[in-house]
């Protein structure tokens, strides 16, 4: 299991700045670039929403136009530049023109990103100020930069990772935003992952969807989903190490799937209004597919999340939840533990508490004092087959109905 | 449009009663019992959830064996009966046994309905009393029985139609408890409908699939779907008024429909922590399946219904919704408009918010007068085809976590 580093050094090739562009009323950092030395090999994965922020449309062309090529990535907050039309996309391909301009690069080898209240136009003066300010101050302060491209997460995100090759050892390195919803008020999740390490363009985009999938989207915090969502990986291979075995290959994709699996976590544990941190362990379903079916239908179950915020082990409600998912389920196979903590390997010894479609005689009292517990695992065995997904959540609290109730004001 | 009275007065040929058997700690009506004098076409709607409670299971294959020879339905609340495995299907047996005996009619000919904590069995002696104590006061106080099935519901809903054959006049009438979810706390929406017109077991089983299609089956509150959900029509045709011409059949479905759509709202209307009653209009989507996934989501939605509770016409999360229902969506082609009130025709007169994938250049202070009122409905043009639906959804606060995240206990 490689190991996460909760900080990041530098990763050559990268330099990186947050700055207060006056997007924020309160002076909080709110514009960042992300720019490469060198052009990159450079992969994204986008939100399936049909309706598509501007800056989302703009990268998906470059991505297919140039893949191995992009310098740069700046991102603004306040704004998501989504429902904004034809000026909307004028804005983010002058945000890249601006930034490129700062940068001496050319405009379509940099992406932008948006994060903020849809419907509302880019402030392009102040968005012309950020890219003045963080041109101008790039260098290493990743912190800076993760803490630029929150909107109401409380802290910034992110990660490292080391991995090795037949050349050398390379980092991987990522920031991620999310405010725990994957959707918070529509200010979506963006991620943006470098690498000092060499691959080619295919590998980088089949990495990334691996990753992705075995991480941000394993995790359900309400169920919607932003307009805006985007995670790229920004591949120079200025550490000298080169994926080209297919050992390499497969020690890469440990690294970058552990990575991101972190972020993914992280932006549950930051959720808005979050009090408990749920892994939900589906296994023994007909397939993998209708494994995450489950998974996701119990975590984005408002009856089941209101239960974890009563510490309410409330087994009836995930089962039932089970049953609506669309997948094949069958309450008599099934069975059900939980037990306090994230380690997945602890369920096995979980308290059970539904067997064979009944509960089991399992004490109340054992139950509630998992539930109250910050972090606990779930694990729902279908009886049915070899299917099985892992889906991260969380509750739903008072908080959270305050902070989504009246977000724009 | 058929005339809906919130009151019911006598059925031919129906007596009901609502009682307390000791099931409620508080000494509120608890049991309740549906009877007819004479054998009844019975038409039944049940859950789709694949986990299903044992009374839904024993109503399904009594209806399949008579369904031209039911006479009495009881009711139950505290215990849902779910998941309750052989002991639970033999109460439920034994609890239509125990009313058919105190009535005197054969066991096959009684229907059961729970409602109210799954996992648990139920306290057959008192089950026992319930059946005692309603067999004995066998009345017309149909606001009684309506109470006597409510769980976490603020007030009894029942409603009663009129409509007419070339026989004569007959009477629809009906109860309904959902607390304001579709699947409160699990404790799930349970409705009985009688009439005394006379009806075929074709027709009203075609009747009954019809109405909760554009009734029960069009109203979110958070999406989950329970263990009991269950809707029966029980025809007696006591009346002497037989539904039988082509237009006759028209009449009793548009009473029908009227009727369970009243029934609907009023679940809707008395939910949990309920503050906004909101109709969503979905019109020109590319099939009335895709207009009703559309509606669908978006009321499903915590982030729309986090706003509608914080009175923020957020259109954004609106047609982003609409953008992940899984239906042809395209926002350069949609339009949005809020109107106050429940009265559909007022959309068109309504408040246009969004147009041509952009916000119109409509008022803030406008639209928080909408917004602000106990009840609004918003028409979204999808701007495609010819598909629409009507959904009725209501607004998350904060009464609603605090309800369903300590409900057991």
């Amino acid at each position: 299991m490689p190991k996460i580093s909760s900080t990041i050094d530098a990763v050559a090739g990268f330099q990186v700045a947050g700055v207060h562009a006056g997007l924020k009323k309160d002076g909080a950092l709110d514009f960042s670039l992300v720019v490469s030395d060198v052009d990159c090999v450079t992969a994204g994965v986008f939100t399936r929403n049909k309706v598509k922020a501007a800056p989302v449309l703009l990268d998906m062309e470059r991505l297919t136009q140039n893949p191995d090529r992009i310098r740069a990535v700046a991102t603004n907050t306040i704004s998501a530049n989504a429902c904004t039309g034809r000026v909307g996309l004028e804005n983010a391909r002058s945000t890249a023109a601006m930034a490129a301009d700062a940068l001496g690069i050319a405009a379509d080898q940099a992406l932008v990103m948006s994060t903020g209240v849809i419907g509302t136009h880019l402030p392009m003066d102040k968005i012309a100020r950020g890219v003045k300010l963080a041109s101008a101050n790039l260098g290493a302060d990743w912190r800076a930069t993760a803490a630029a491209i929150m909107t109401t997460d409380t802290r910034p995100k992110l990660g490292s990772v080391k991995g090795k090759t037949a050349d050398g050892s390379y980092t991987i390195a990522g920031i991620v935003k999310g405010a725990g919803m994957i959707a918070p008020n529509m200010a979506t999740m963006l991620s943006v992952i470098v690498t000092d390490a060499g691959l080619d363009v295919a590998e980088a985009q089949d990495a990334l969807r691996r990753a992705t999938a075995q991480s941000f989207n394993r995790i359900v915090v309400d169920g919607d989903t932003s307009t805006n969502d985007t995670v790229l990986l920004l591949a120079n291979g200025m550490s000298g190490a080169t994926v080209s075995s297919d050992d390499e290959r497969a020690e890469f994709q440990g690294a970058l799937d552990a990575l991101t699996r972190y972020l993914a976590q992280e932006v549950v544990r930051d959720g808005e209004g979050v009090t408990k941190f749920v892994t939900l362990e589906v296994i023994k379903a007909a397939s993998d597919g209708d494994a995450e079916r489950i998974g996701q239908t119990i975590g984005a179950s408002l009856l089941t999340k209101s239960a974890f915020y009563g510490s309410d082990a409330n087994w009836g409600r995930i089962v039932a939840a089970a049953g609506r998912a669309g997948a094949a389920f069958d309450p008599d196979c099934a069975s059900l533990r939980v037990a306090a903590g994230e380690d997945r390997a602890q369920d096995r010894a979980g308290l059970e508490i539904f067997s064979g479609g009944m509960p089991t005689d399992y004490q109340e009292a054992e139950a509630a004092d998992i539930m109250a517990q910050p972090s606990m695992t779930f694990t729902l065995d279908c009886g049915i087959g070899a299917g099985q997904a892992t889906i991260w959540t969380c509750d739903i609290s008072h908080e959270y109905i305050s902070i989504n109730g009246d977000y724009r004001s």
